[in-house]
């Protein structure tokens, strides 16, 4: 089994950064992540160096059944967090070794379990349909089960703060039978969200000298308050928060990670992250979103690209001889950065710092600089977008140094046919024609889309001379409609942008494409991938 | 001239909903309004029954000089609120009388003037490079000046957290200041957005302690706690809170209005708007949205289509029973809605609940139940979601309870070809062949990708015999590629998911369709989104 406390955050078991990202921030309206999806959200997280990882509800949802088993299976080797499964408590009336769901919780060898559990008499009684006792009971046989199995367990203290409101002897009771029973943490959660962080600081303060248990927090943002509750109930002696990766969650969301560790760290002075591991938050954050499907929220705290924005004709003077007094926190520390807006510059340093992250000598080449710069902005007004796409940036840096970065062939033409038949079947059929080392190739080949069919036919006419191909595999495609706003155009008008990930077995690259059609786009992203595959087969020249 | 009290709301003088939309709202990075954009945000805002509106910095922006000419001339009526206008206080070393940007605020004819003033003593010396005397002089000068000229006169105390931290001393003459030459209220201002909700209630009992002054708040949402931050303000004595509509502002924004009044009315039980307009908040909010061009957040709290939506299985069958242990509040008190996202983790009562959202009765016909239940989770194993795609949904009900549903027309074949042409030319082209009312249609029709090609083929057909088709609108199109995980597929081998939203100007809809070739995927969405337009046009049958 694998180990129960989280490995390599700073605080150690003193203090826990739980995400529930793959479960809460599941239930977003608009999000629905794939198995592949949940490995790679993990992967994130814990490369950001949370120490607890809520993989989802091993059980109840086949596709979080399928993420224990694969993450068992060595898909998922976690650094620093430890994997934690969530499921209730035995049903009513049931012996727990013989209730299914509490069997997968063990069957999906997680080492930790979150168990949530009724604290508002209310639920118990209308909800679940039985006692205080009853409930009680059920808390206290699960948790000693999977205690006795050598799990460490957490209690989810479901709607504790309307509970505590109503029947404070209840919720205490629910939490005493979890945490007699060998339960460690006691999460006080705000399932409803309505609370505000005076009353937050109020309960949290005192359960804890009531019970001395160990206290967690768990916010929803129904009041627009999650990521402030949160940070409050850590002020009032939690030791424990619960949150999601840019807030994601039922309803209005829960508390956002990237907030709450902000604050954590640079307001109260808590080293909760790995060194180093603040200045990935805004990378962190984007990369989750990609992952979740949905664009970066431009206005979130600390990681959004508009938080160090600076629109103000009052301040932008000041601001150059003093940023101090105008930022709440230096942005670099969250890897962010400050931009002033109308004035705005891809600065010249920041593409001469990712040459040398590239491998490439900017420094020495002014020209070449210009060129970069010049063409970034031009295209990223366009909407394109090279944060995510570094092998199409290197090209576009290669191409300015005169080191290579074109495609290892011209284009004459290409056509792809779509064609639903009258007797239902459906076609996808591509013909490149190329120019290459001198020879003109021309393909045909098929697929089952128009992009899997342009691939098919790039490949057919190169293999022959470019055997090296068969080990380049597309790996994953992005498609975002970006809709340009004002009279720009919308709908189907709108411009769209891909995102190539492929990968030669010894790496992976992303590359990107934009335009109005959406296969002409994703063509685009097709030749760089091949060019920079191309790169990758001949050294740099020094 | 104007009142300089607000209006009709419920609490007169005694509390202020202060709104600044128009002036530290407009820094939000991508919002550019208008004159005439501002007036009907001022419309907006004085219909909802704030009390104070800020119009702008007259005599700084020149839109906003426009802005309080042409509402002087008659062209804004306020039933509720007073007029403000924001600007600075006399520079240093200057008579106030003199001063330009003082004419301004007398010029723009507004009755209330929001002054702004640094507290902060680093500001004063290094920003201002001038001293305590004279900045506490160049308060007291203007505010004395402009209460001469019978205007109000609030003080907006500028980076008053940081520097009250710093230099308490100074913060607080520089309140004294203002409030003995006769400004009414002392705001306190969180500029940079640093602080938290515990810093904020001290400083702001302090400082009430200190001074006995009126005390109002001012805060950004750098920490993600804008709103918590100003609720927690008012639980520790402030009277008087400064909004923006939806947090629109600078960098990560200012306290959201709605979020701010929804929990001040429904968690402290401070009836700070008029009757009947709490109601109000939610359309209130889209229309603000809309006139700022910006997309509505869905996950806003109280006003966001997500707001009250469950997709947790867990709590389908309770919610319906008990609806208000699972709501922080009432939706319909903000004029708002509940709503059931029917996912694979659906069971029966939550297709029923969705069906009577949807004003059909399936509650009687079990069959049709089962049959929907089926489907949902049968294509939501294959990628689809009917969480985002009620339209979709609402056909699919509609066939298993017989109640129509069906497309107008049947599909025999299309093709749809794009092709990259030797000279650089991209064109993409559809032909559809479908059969419409016995009769046998084909069209073809350019556009600049294949979907739109589509779209406009299908119109082409169509519109002779549906001319109202001409009003449904594609409005917006979203892609989303699947990775199946595993040995399913991967890179353009995926499925690929779109949601098209339509509108026919009297509402909108969202439709879905998966496959793994993106174009038929558009086109099964595209088909749905013309049945659900044919579907508005009939009533339902009895």
């Amino acid at each position: 089994m694998s180990r129960t406390e989280p490995a390599g955050t700073p605080l150690g078991d003193a203090f826990h950064v739980y995400d529930t990202t793959l479960r809460d921030g599941a239930q977003s309206e608009g999000i629905s992540y794939s198995v592949a999806d949940k490995l790679a959200v993990a992967r994130q997280l814990d490369a950001l160096g949370v120490g607890f990882i809520e993989g989802g509800w091993p059980g109840a949802l086949p596709k979080d059944t399928e993420f224990f088993a694969r993450a068992a299976a060595g898909e998922l080797e976690l650094r620093h967090a430890a994997l934690v499964a969530f499921g209730s408590t035995r049903k009513a009336g049931v012996a727990v070794q013989d209730d299914a769901q509490v069997r997968a919780l063990l069957d999906s060898a997680a080492p930790v379990v979150t168990l949530v559990a009724k604290s508002d008499r209310r639920h118990i009684e209308r909800a679940l349909r039985t006692d205080v006792d009853e409930n009680c009971a059920m808390v206290a046989d699960t948790v000693a089960f999977l205690r006795a199995e050598g799990r460490r367990v957490f209690l989810d203290a479901e709607h504790f703060f309307d509970g505590y409101r109503f029947d404070p002897d209840t919720a205490l009771r629910v939490l005493d039978a979890a945490v007699t029973a060998g339960a460690d943490v006691a999460v006080l959660c705000d399932t409803n969200g309505g609370m505000l962080p005076l009353g937050i600081a109020e309960v949290v303060g005192d359960v804890a000298a009531r019970t001395g248990f160990r206290l967690g927090i768990h916010c929803q943002d129904d009041t627009s308050s999650a990521v402030a509750n949160s940070v409050t109930a850590v002020q009032a002696g939690a030791t424990h928060v619960q949150c999601t990766a840019n807030g994601y969650g039922e309803r209005t969301g829960n508390a956002d990670l990237f907030a709450v560790v902000g604050n954590l760290v640079t307001k109260l002075g808590k080293p909760v992250l790995p060194d180093g591991a603040l200045g990935e938050l805004t990378r962190t954050s984007h990369a989750l979103a990609e992952l979740a499907n949905l664009a970066p929220n431009t206005h979130q705290a600390y990681v959004g690209t508009s938080a160090f924005a600076h629109k103000a004709g009052l301040h932008a003077s000041a601001i150059k001889v003093d940023p101090e007094l105008y930022n709440h926190m230096n942005p670099v520390d969250v890897g962010n950065g400050q931009r002033v807006l109308v004035t705005e510059m891809a600065g010249r340093a920041s593409v001469e710092l990712k040459g040398t992250e590239l491998g490439l000598d900017l420094a020495g080449r002014p020209d070449a600089v210009s060129s970069v710069v010049a063409t970034v902005k031009e295209r990223e007004a366009h909407g394109w977008s090279f944060e995510a796409a570094d092998a199409s940036l290197e090209l576009l840096m290669r191409g300015a140094l005169g080191e290579g970065g074109q495609a290892p062939f011209a284009v004459e033409s290409y056509r792809v046919i779509v064609e639903h038949r009258p007797d239902g079947g459906l076609v996808a059929e591509a013909t490149v024609r190329i120019l290459h080392e001198g020879e003109r190739l021309i393909a045909t080949a098929e697929g089952n889309g128009p992009v899997n069919a342009l691939d098919a036919a790039l490949r057919k006419a190169l293999t022959p001379s470019c055997p090296w191909l068969e080990h380049v595999e597309l790996a994953d495609y992005k498609v975002r409609i970006l809709n340009r706003g004002g009279d720009e155009g919308h709908g189907t008008d709108a411009v769209t942008r891909v995102l190539l990930q492929a990968t030669d077995g010894a790496g992976s690259w992303t590359t990107i494409g934009v335009h109005g059609n959406i296969v002409e786009a994703s063509w685009l992203a097709l030749v760089d991938m091949l060019a920079y595959a191309a790169t990758r087969r001949q050294p740099a020249p020094a």
